[in-house]
């Protein structure tokens, strides 16, 4: 794509009303637009990074066995009062709302509640079941105050996967399988070396505990205990003798740091089932229960993380798997020879398939390219410039880089086509 | 994928709170379910559909220069207040909702207002135009009565397209390279020869004509008059002499004809550039206004309209563009042989990149398998049996013909990779 064409433009201050670092580069970048409190959009950068958490969250839950739908946002309430979750007092953030045709409707705040009573309609024997079902829908909370940028808000998108389970080991079998899966997501948009399975308090939802999956990040709202040998920690929230020795930590080895939630993996037992009258007739024909599970991922609080963890005082740095774009070319000065050959370079690489911006703007000074460059944080900038077409090619630098090097036009495409696989 | 894992089944029965043959259809065929009246939840295969015709439309509107992004659905009342269109007097299909930090809030009906209000953040310089925006994103409309099926509801997937210009000329240029578009799209999605650029009044964003795309159905709310070779029709609202005359249409030649209405283009003028105050600076430095175009295309009511037209009593016939598998493989009967070479066909489907949906199903009779392909409608069926095996091979079918032919797995694999590049 052509930066002169991209509507969006970097800023160079920092938004007067955001104080996280996230939130700042985002903007700055003009990754995201603040719409209201708690309410960002994404613009073209930022979607284009959004959608590659999606799809390697997708491929992740593909791969163990996820079915994957979209739900409404908007709730009927009957639906909701059987498990006792239309009441305020009950669920205090839902946004409700008139509804024309009389009645009140619900936005959807999560969906535990639809998905099983949909799931009711076609399942019935044990021979149905195990069954996993995920989307990526937006969540709606209205929340009293929203803060850390993308990371608490009001509107986001989620992947939230429920799973419909026959008995227990069923459950957990299934449950670990998707802690795994977890561990490969976070790893593969470049916070795995960060990121913890956490056990943590069950909340509302379960009496037992749960698994929350953590990183580490001065801007992180939780405390963690981390034994780096097990790879686990341990949220502040249940640190004491009795649950350490209860599931195995060493104090001594503990290590205390900042964390963001990037993720949750909790047994919802067979609350929303029974509520919902999902069950199964088993081999005998009599009636039994659904385990259920919930396993949730915001993809804004895990781009929100990403920038958290991996930026610096320039702008954001991108790992290869979730960049908006592969290479960032700059065309620098008007030199009619380097303009020429910066459109053969652009050509080249969106014919190689790799995604390339092409900052080609004519006004813009070499400094100011170089900025934005670092702010946006693609992984390659490639340098066209007279002294660049001297020494014989194109100026290559990695963001992560100090210093960049000269090659010619192939070995760029080599380069590309070895890092990035469009 | 194998089908004894999908959590859907086909029904029978159609169900007996919808009258309208799309809902009745995907309902019946499990790619929807009625969450209340006026809104569904797609299903793995109904989303399968969805997500094909997103991605053509996403291709067409790269190709004329469209940016995407993704708005919220929360919306903040000042900037609606600004254009006059937060009073429910002037717009009486709101879902507004109470913030619990103070204050109204309101779920996105359209998105003009936020669009525009965004770029203004951006733009300001000829330079900077022109601009043309566009996202999938839900659409909440507090309707009275939703009906027709997916195709009149109170919360659908949209593509809006917004487009920025700088005068009248280039406002009219986009215009029809869209409408251009908007035709490939129809085409591609498999409702090209029963679609026809239909003018049609302006309703309340303008005072002149607007252009809507009909497609003849006889499920169709809106009576069109075709001319079929100038390929263009007249709505009749605006049906009548000085309209007929001033657009060039000749009585005798037009067709009256039931229709449904698949997507519009219309100006918007500069009433939300100068409502929210975009405007741009010309080479002399003189503030000029922006003229406004709006772009729609409902994902749903297209999926809709194209099994209102692509149908037969028995089921959805749906085009290989947007089907939500290339290939239906059915296996016959228990005999071991006949699993054994389907497992082996699928294994080679899916190693080929052929989107395959595997009844695997053992306790299904042959007659149920059949209905349901008929019933699902992918557009090839391939059968599996002790008799197809003796006769050499795979009986294959397509939806739209009676009869099928017995082919090898050579061939089959043959056939699929010149008709479905995955």
């Amino acid at each position: 794509m052509r930066q002169s064409k991209l509507f969006t433009k970097t800023r160079k201050e920092a938004p007067a009303d955001e104080v996280s670092r996230n939130a700042e580069l985002l903007i700055r970048g003009g990754f995201i637009h603040k719409e209201m409190a708690g309410a960002y959009s994404y613009l073209p950068l930022g979607l284009r990074v959004l959608k590659k958490i999606e799809n390697i969250i997708r491929e992740e839950m593909n791969a163990i066995g996820g079915q994957e739908v979209f739900m409404t946002s908007l709730q009927n309430p009957e639906i909701w009062k059987k498990s006792n979750r239309w009441d305020n007092g009950v669920v205090d953030n839902w946004f409700k709302s008139k509804l024309a045709s009389g009645g009140e409707v619900g936005i959807a705040n999560t969906h535990e509640e639809p998905i099983t009573n949909m799931l009711a309609h076609f399942a019935n024997s044990y021979k149905d079941f195990p069954v996993y079902i995920y989307q990526f829908q937006n969540k709606f909370r209205n929340e009293l105050r929203a803060k850390s940028g993308i990371m608490r808000v009001k509107e986001f998108m989620m992947k939230d996967l429920y799973s419909f389970s026959r008995n227990e080991e069923e459950f957990k079998k299934f449950y670990e399988k998707c802690a795994t899966a977890y561990l490969k997501i976070f790893k593969r948009v470049g916070i795995g070396h960060k990121t913890y399975r956490t056990l943590a308090a069950g909340g509302s939802f379960t009496s037992g505990f749960t698994d929350e999956f953590q990183t580490i990040s001065s801007a992180g709202e939780d405390t963690i205990y981390i034994d780096e040998e097990k790879s686990l920690a341990i949220n502040k929230e249940i640190y004491n003798d009795e649950n350490l020795k209860k599931h195995g930590f060493e104090k001594s080895k503990l290590k205390e740091e900042k964390a963001i939630e990037v993720g949750n993996i909790f047994p919802l037992g067979t609350k929303y089932s029974e509520a919902l009258e999902l069950s199964f007739q088993d081999e005998n024909g009599q009636k039994q229960k659904i385990i259920m599970g919930s396993y949730g991922i915001g993809l804004g609080r895990l781009m929100g993380t990403v920038v958290e963890v991996l930026s610096d005082d320039k702008g954001v740095i991108w790992p290869e798997s979730i960049a908006p774009f592969a290479v960032h070319l700059l065309a620098l000065g008007d030199d009619e020879k380097v303009s020429k050959e910066a459109e053969k370079i652009y050509d080249s690489l969106e014919k190689a398939g790799i995604e390339v911006l092409f900052d080609d703007r004519l006004d813009v000074s070499a400094g100011e390219k170089f900025s934005d460059a670092d702010l946006l944080g693609i992984p390659f900038r490639a340098v066209v410039s007279v002294r660049s077409l001297k020494d014989g090619g194109i100026e290559i630098k990695k963001r992560t880089e100090e210093k960049g090097k000269i090659v010619a036009l192939e070995e760029l495409l080599k380069l590309c086509s070895t890092n990035f696989t469009n």
